[in-house]
């Protein structure tokens, strides 16, 4: 009997140690901002002047900051105990900040500094970042102001709770149970956009419900704005433009009609009882359906400054969207904008903000910039950048966002001299990707999209690299290993999704309505624009869609030098090649293969990419945690098939317009056309309603 | 300068002590089985056979059981070295389990075991209710089988991430990642039932789409089953009728027909190569549009028949929902389940189960039970109650579900001697209230509906009252004063509910569509028994629905001896009078008081009763942690504004026909009729689309 329970004990302490049930590991909720440190080893802070806002910075860093040297002193600028230090922030502006090692009474101190509270939290979230990354605080002196003032996310959040082109899940807003219950993701929301110098957010859908100014929801934003306000973020909403008649019961909203003005005016007075700092209304009229000022004859002009004046007692601001394309214009999309807006330079009142998509048609992989950018110097413009990827594999594909934002950024306009697109910008938008997913954006690495946005809308001149290494250590720490890797990840990511979807400037090839997968055959939707023909114009003698003067002479709204290189197509970047010309297939490209030969290896290489992404991220297995690392490797799983998707649906159609062969060595699509046009994505996540 | 830096000094310590940012606390995740513990500190555990049932058994007692006198062996009956003990299993069936002080070899074991692996896994949840509630282990013997085989969750789950009649987010399912991307929220999920002895789960919803049957849908659902299986729950699938029609291209889906058999053999056939343990269908047929075998002059029987013949030879149930209403049909709504069905008693297959509401109309917060309960002695019947609280204040409003479970799970059909209807039951079926927000059903106390039904579907002998002390001990811990208070509170809740939506009866006086607030005035609606005045029936002489022989008898469907009561006002219990009876505004109540008097007195009743669960709530701030206590008093605030609502909008109505005053001490409604009808919920959860 002795031996026997020997025996099982035996076998019981071996199970014991086997049977463990794998544990949970980070679930992403902490974002780039990570987990609380252990409090106690944390630096020392002092706080001369609380605030609200103050009490944040000192908590961030209470929570987060090992200890240091030095104190840490939270001050704004005018503070008594400064005046001695006779430092100059002028240049700093109201947001900047600056953190510089000083004495006070020969003790050294680590000063954040600025003209405002929020500067001051601006810089605490800076000093974290410089410590989180490993760098030391001896001697430190760093000084930054944002390049733009307003830094804003729209949320394309229905009051349903859905959320359009989101895949995050629900909208972090539950209308339902606000104004009474404030959740405290709203607090964690504001906290991490105020981490990346976001100042401001748009609570709701540019394709707007009326209901949305009605008392009911007007307190519920004015909740979310008291639950922002000491993270320096101020609430803005969007206005549909016929809300007099919906709400108002008026007949008409002409923005002419002195009553139309005049409820506007109740409306906005109502809106700053309840949201003293109120941003102002983000518009989309006239567009897709939406009302707007068109439909009285009124300009965009009437428009955006009849709503403006209902703001300005108030210093409110109209942001006024530029998307706008007609059913009944037949020239080409990409010049509509540009064309309706150009003319108005000058007509705008100085609180509105023109905002305008990144590129002329519609959130691309890529696209060349907007027109209208250096264009309208006489006005105030936004950037709208899509951080959600609605046409870059919604939540599951890998695509790092920080170079399509920079190329935007960095490019120049030609307007004047050497001016880029970053220094045309009163407003950079960022439409959200974020949701009540546990990890905000839907994986890991949306996050760094999000990130990427405020990094750059604060500071253009950064670079999406820096800014990949600098998420990747706030992310997944400091093993170096991880940051090279995760880095050399993300700069490979976008290019990768564009030469899968279309390469060589190819665009809007998606399936309608979902735009997920493949659809470049469609050709049957009401609207010649909506079909994916429109813009690729593929036939059995060649590609691409002739934008010169031969063609839409789209490339005459750019400036004469940017003009005058699009007009040929050897001097034409080749990314952008068959976004400005039809060639033959046969078309001699740089180093002598023909066009679609070319083509075939940029598919090509956006499938492999995507398995050396796989690969890279497997080798990280045992240095990132492993909820993060399985769900990360799930959808690259998914990348990886829809990839080679992408690759033989589009290839299986270019061949049956050109009936040529696949270049040797490149493997065949592994359905027929016929495949591929069936598929159907019913229930995809993100479509409008 | 010394002076003025200590002086300094000591203002930023004591700031610094008060600028501390409140943490966060518990957000619920964790349900009834709270954090992990210290595993340092915990139980010896012993397994001499290892499965991934077992396995999970045995990390939940390492993770949460704390040190024990003696070992835990976790082991099933068949167990070599449990042969000497001698134990008689039998009637632990499949699922029952036992937890006895044993001596293995002289030593001392706490012995959990059972016929079958998930047997053991029930038993080992059972014994840390035990211990967590602070039971002593000292000669513990626990044996415990389940009353009812199936136990099942409905999930009103839509493809497209919605969830009819949810509250608490979108569907947990994500069929867009699925099935390569398995969260680890669903492994979550099936701990949570498991814990519970659910041991089955529908989907998806019974307004279905066929698409649901489709290959890509049936991989996600197996991807699903292999994520439940180990903790014993099989999936089931709703099946929407006529899906050999829009799938199989059919020109039928008449069930007498070869080709629609064949069809539905062949999807069987499909589903069971993905899921060997796949439970079956559920199926809502010519019920509120759906098809059904109705549409070809078929029976109700024939349809399910036609089903449980694909699915018998792979062990399969078809759950065939009794919910039927025909606009065709002018009978009293509440009569025509029973009229369809009664008739088909014993013709159903053995391997169908008819899927019966609770009560004979629409899961309001009370009725009387469904007459078809005890009436179909042939036929295996489940019961369907409704966890998500579509008329019961959606996620917002306290209402603890445990008191309506057994109160219609106690009740005497009267068809056989001493015959419940919760011994009628082959299976039981809670419509889900989960959903993917952070607490899982909306708030902390939903969790204990949840629980509650679970509880109760195992053991319906179980008083609401021992479930809500265990509930909460499991919940919040075992501070008696917490224990005692949020048992008190729950134990009031419902009852508080039904005061204040519709007293002594009323039923149905909802506003159309979304279920939330009051509409006893609603006349208008397309078919009749859509309106409310259908169910109250109210003028200015009377109110209440005449379901007597004078009326629409339906008491005529209840066994012979409960029909003979309920044919009298006096004898039919006060809290079903005007379910049965129209009577004068001025009928005599027990003790004097007129039917009007007593009605308002309800009301109020209901009101107070918010109030005083707010009171109750307030007591426990200190003692509950911060983030759940936060949430559920401004739930109890918005509980108790509405209450006030309800009963002001109610009785602002009935005075509006029956022109009698308020009694004294009862306060004059806040607003007019006018007022009342006017609020609209444009954006209400849950609706169905």
């Amino acid at each position: 009997m002795t031996r026997r329970r020997a025996a099982i004990a035996l076998v019981m302490a071996t199970l014991a140690c086997l049977a463990t049930y794998p544990a949970r590991a980070d679930d992403g909720y902490g974002l780039w901002l990570g987990p609380a440190a252990d409090t106690a080893t944390g630096a020392e802070i002092e706080v001369p002047r609380r605030s609200p806002t103050i009490d944040r910075a000192a908590a961030e860093l209470r929570r987060s900051l090992p200890h240091l040297p030095a104190a840490v002193m939270l001050a704004t600028s005018n503070a008594s105990h400064l005046v001695m230090l006779d430092l100059d922030t002028r240049a700093l502006g109201h947001e900047g900040y600056l953190i510089r090692e000083v004495k006070i009474g020969n003790r050294p101190v680590i000063l954040v500094t600025g003209n405002s509270d929020v500067a001051v939290l601006y810089g605490a979230f800076s000093l974290l970042r410089h410590v989180r990354a490993g760098e030391s605080t001896a001697a430190i002196n760093i000084a930054s102001a944002p390049a733009i003032p307003l830094r804003l996310l729209n949320h394309w959040d229905n009051l349903d709770g859905s959320v359009e082109r989101g895949y995050a899940g629900q909208s972090l807003w539950d209308w339902w149970t606000l104004p009474d219950f404030k959740d405290p993701r709203y607090d964690d929301y504001a906290r991490a956009n105020a981490s990346i110098g976001i100042n401001g957010t748009v609570l709701n859908n540019v394709n707007a419900k009326a209901e949305s100014l009605t008392a009911p929801y007007l307190a519920r934003a004015a909740a979310l704005a008291d639950v922002f306000r000491p993270w320096g973020i101020r609430v803005y909403l969007t206005a549909r433009f016929s809300a007099p008649i919906e709400l108002g019961g008026l007949k008409t909203a002409d923005p002419r009609d002195p009553a139309v003005a005049a409820w506007w005016q109740a409306k906005a007075d109502e809106i700053y009882r309840l949201i003293p700092d109120f941003g102002g209304f983000l518009v989309k009229a006239n567009s897709e359906g939406q009302p707007g000022p068109r439909d009285y004859g009124a300009s965009h002009a009437d428009g955006a400054n009849m709503l403006a004046a209902a703001l300005r007692p108030h210093g409110g601001t109209v942001l006024w969207r530029a998307f706008v394309y007609a059913d009944t214009d037949p020239t080409d999309r990409a010049k509509q904008a540009y064309s309706e807006f150009r003319p108005l330079d000058g007509k705008f009142a100085d609180n509105v903000i023109v905002q305008v998509k990144n590129g002329p048609i519609d959130f691309q992989p890529r696209e060349p910039v907007h027109p209208l950018f250096g264009a309208m110097p006489r006005t105030r413009l936004a950037a709208e950048f899509q951080i959600t990827k609605e046409y870059l594999g919604f939540a599951t594909h890998l695509a790092y966002l920080g170079p399509l934002f920079e190329e935007a950024l960095d490019t120049q306009t030609g307007q004047a001299r050497g001016q880029t697109v970053a220094a045309t910008l009163g407003a950079i938008s960022g439409v959200a990707n974020i949701g009540r997913d546990r990890d905000w954006a839907g994986s890991t690495f949306n996050q760094a999209n999000w990130y990427a946005f405020g990094r750059l809308a604060w500071d253009p001149k950064l670079s999406s690299q820096t800014i990949a290494r600098e998420w990747s250590r706030q992310t997944f720490g400091n093993d170096a290993q991880v940051t090279d890797t995760v880095t050399a990840m993300m700069l490979r990511s976008r290019e990768a999704v564009v030469d899968y979807t279309g390469p060589f400037g190819l665009a809007h090839l998606f399936g309608p309505d979902h735009h997920y997968g493949p659809g470049p055959w469609i050709a049957d939707l009401k609207r010649p624009e909506w079909n994916p023909v429109y813009y690729h114009r593929a036939d059995s003698d060649g590609i691409g869609f002739d934008r010169t003067a031969s063609g839409s002479n789209a490339i005459g709204q750019y400036a004469p030098t940017i003009a005058a290189r699009l007009a040929r197509p050897e001097t034409t970047p080749p990314q952008f090649l068959l976004w400005f010309h039809h060639l033959p297939w046969t078309y001699p490209m740089p180093g002598g293969e023909t066009l679609w030969s070319a083509m075939v290896r940029r598919y090509d290489h956006g499938v492999a990419e995507v398995e050396a992404m796989r690969k890279q991220w497997a080798t990280l297995k045992s240095r990132v945690d492993a909820e993060r690392w399985a769900k990360t490797d799930a959808y690259l799983g998914i990348q990886a098939r829809e990839a080679r998707w992408w690759r033989d649906a589009s290839l299986t159609y270019w061949m049956s317009l050109n009936h040529l062969p696949l270049p040797a060595g490149s493997p065949p699509p592994a359905h027929d056309l016929a495949w591929y046009k069936q598929q159907r994505f019913p229930f995809a996540p993100g479509a409008p309603h």
